[in-house]
């Protein structure tokens, strides 16, 4: 709690209203008496807050409790389909959608195409066209959708909300909130995908009751998102959880940053790809993609191939995977997490290069926070992202910070 | 804000309570009027908390305001010398004793010299008759001590409060609550010395309206301290900020911890002295200590000689700042933060031994949390500590989380 002297107007009535209905989703079913023994209001103010949610449908009535003397109580839960939220991920493959109603059921999913460094205004026309189907699809009224969650491979200003750089999408300062305005007059929350990522894990995930955990992404690039204290932690301007360059090898090749050794030049779907490249045109390993071109050799692959018992493969992945457990080792000393979650193309790790990033990130990370921790690989897959940006709007609802 | 089905009872009303005596606080001097009008809470309601914490002493009447039609109203502030706090430092050279009053105001502040290695029990004789000292000496009543928090130069279970591992004390698994508790029925607050120094920074320091910071501390070792979202960062087990063993020279010499080129061995007085020590004894740069034994030498020695001009001992510095630039940098990527406070022997550092640092720092940070950070030291100097552990029960008072 952290008041200054120009705290919001009335910030209390607020704060119960949103309370409440906070104790209802996580109840899931309650009656007046339990949130005025819970909240310590006041029966009566208890009773006028249910009034007003039932008026405007967030909760609806959701059965009959036990009787404590008198008559049996009604119960209160969230109202199913009464409001609903769009998750959008804009990455280099694909555009996903999530659209999910107020109780976090997802109702539709879907992914389009987007093509390799689409230019900004093409991607918001297909996000247009997509959403306009849904709303009509659904018969989603303008006051019953709470937002739309727009997910970013990119560092995203937390104030202005502005793209600062998303070096895969080839965007840089792109003010996509404004430029989305235009198609409904629903709220846009603009956010990082590593970030989306920890929100869908947090929500719905496997870091339900985790306060204090990190999520670790693979795509074209490598990022991370840290929660702290049960928040999603961004940092004074957005860009928390950059751990893409930080310096891993000293001896290491130029990264796209300017500096040596960083940790994208090592792990991440491109360096991968580029590494088995260089060795296999250096004679270094032998040529594991037979039939390929050497040139259109994809993460996949070298996925497949390792997973074919390919031992050159298997290795460039040992070895990608041994330099991201030295950066794990430092987010354990920093961060002092208690789950650490592999996302994205983390998820096809196998068990023995998995164990390898364990190994050196349990050696070289101090043995109290070290033994704290758990390292595991997301159980959602790929649409972590789009999921966590459906969630922004019903975290916004809910009174979370978001 | 967050709730399960165990919430607190009536944390509602608490919360209305606390509340209102932290915007008291932080507006100094306000009506009741004011403060229905901050919170949204009737004026009855309001009237009823302010009576309540008048009878308890928090606030007392601190003016008369301006008439808005009506009667001039009544102003409340908190009320001087009414409840106290008390902090303590414990590290390798003293124990510092801080007596602050309800508003932050420091009214006593002494240091005992501790010597190394000092056992459990002997410490804890020091801090029982300097508290009995202090206690008679401003004739402070039981019910009047919010409370002493301690700051430890180690890692701090939070859950436990149990102090795992302070190498430089010699302290592995203590209990030091438990043990302190026989001195008095006050709350005991044991926390990590980093962590101390960022509530400081943030309470009455040069931190006051960051919410995301990192306070960095040399001293035997290194450790730092991250605020996050405004609240103290601790992690899930308490050992957040443990840079200390984070790798930044691959090459590096044995740290005690068992890996190799940590922080630690690089940039800690006792590592830069060790440094001093071994290139004197190779010849590889001057003694600087002239009719000093090479053994006894101190960091005191190595500051007063590179500020006299010495270049050897300049250059062992420059090089420790350079290590610490590293590190630097990986904070501004991972953390985001909006400051660095170097503190405690750090501030010793001169213009040019910071200014390696920083160069080194910003050209390994990306470029965009690098533009948004400013890496300082700390104005308050070797106090921070314990002023900070003096803070914390103020802070519980006020409603804010530990």
């Amino acid at each position: 709690m952290k008041m200054g002297k120009t705290g919001n107007n009335k910030f209390l009535k607020q704060f119960n209203e949103t309370s409440l209905l906070e104790l209802i989703r996580t109840n899931k079913q309650i009656s007046k008496a339990d949130l005025a023994q819970l909240t310590g209001l006041s029966p009566t103010a208890c009773g006028i807050i249910v009034s007003n949610l039932l008026e405007k449908s967030y909760i609806s009535e959701a059965g009959i409790g036990i009787s404590t003397g008198g008559r049996r109580p009604n119960l209160y839960g969230l109202n199913p389909k009464s409001y609903f939220s769009i998750g959008v991920d804009i990455d280099v493959d694909y555009i996903r959608f999530i659209l999910m109603d107020i109780t976090g059921k997802v109702e539709y999913r879907d992914k389009i195409p987007s093509g390799f460094e689409q230019s900004v205004s093409k991607s918001i026309k297909l996000i247009e066209g997509k959403l306009n189907q849904i709303i009509q699809e659904y018969e989603i009224k303008e006051d019953r959708l709470l937002g739309v969650g727009v997910s970013i491979p990119g560092m995203v200003d937390n104030i202005t909300h502005e793209i600062i750089f998303a070096p895969n999408l080839g965007w840089e300062r792109v003010d996509l909130e404004h430029m989305m305005a235009s198609i409904g007059s629903f709220p846009i929350y603009i956010d990082n995908e590593a970030m989306c990522s920890a929100i869908c894990e947090n929500w719905i995930g496997c870091c339900l009751d985790q306060k204090d955990f990190v999520c670790i992404n693979m795509k074209s690039g490598i990022g991370s998102s840290i929660f702290a204290g049960g928040n999603l932690y961004r940092g004074c301007s957005g860009s928390a959880g950059e751990i893409g360059h930080i310096m891993v090898d000293h001896n290491g090749i130029k990264c796209a940053c300017g500096n040596y050794g960083c940790l994208e030049t090592l792990v991440s779907s491109k360096s991968i790809v580029e590494k088995a490249k260089r060795l296999i045109r250096q004679g270094l390993i032998a040529d594991f993609t037979e039939d390929l071109d050497i040139d259109a050799i994809t993460i996949d692959d070298i996925f497949s191939s390792a997973s074919n018992g390919n031992e050159a493969a298997r290795v460039i992945l040992v070895e990608a995977a041994g330099y991201l457990g030295l950066a794990v080792a430092n987010l354990i000393n920093t961060i002092n997490p208690s789950k650490i979650v592999l996302g994205k193309e983390l998820v096809r790790f196998s068990e023995d290069v998995l164990e390898n990033l364990k190994n050196i990130a349990f050696a070289k990370a101090l043995k109290y926070p070290a033994s704290r921790v758990e390292i595991i690989t997301s159980e959602i897959g790929e649409d972590t992202s789009a999921l966590g940006a459906a969630i922004i709007p019903l975290k916004k609802l809910f009174g979370y910070r978001l």
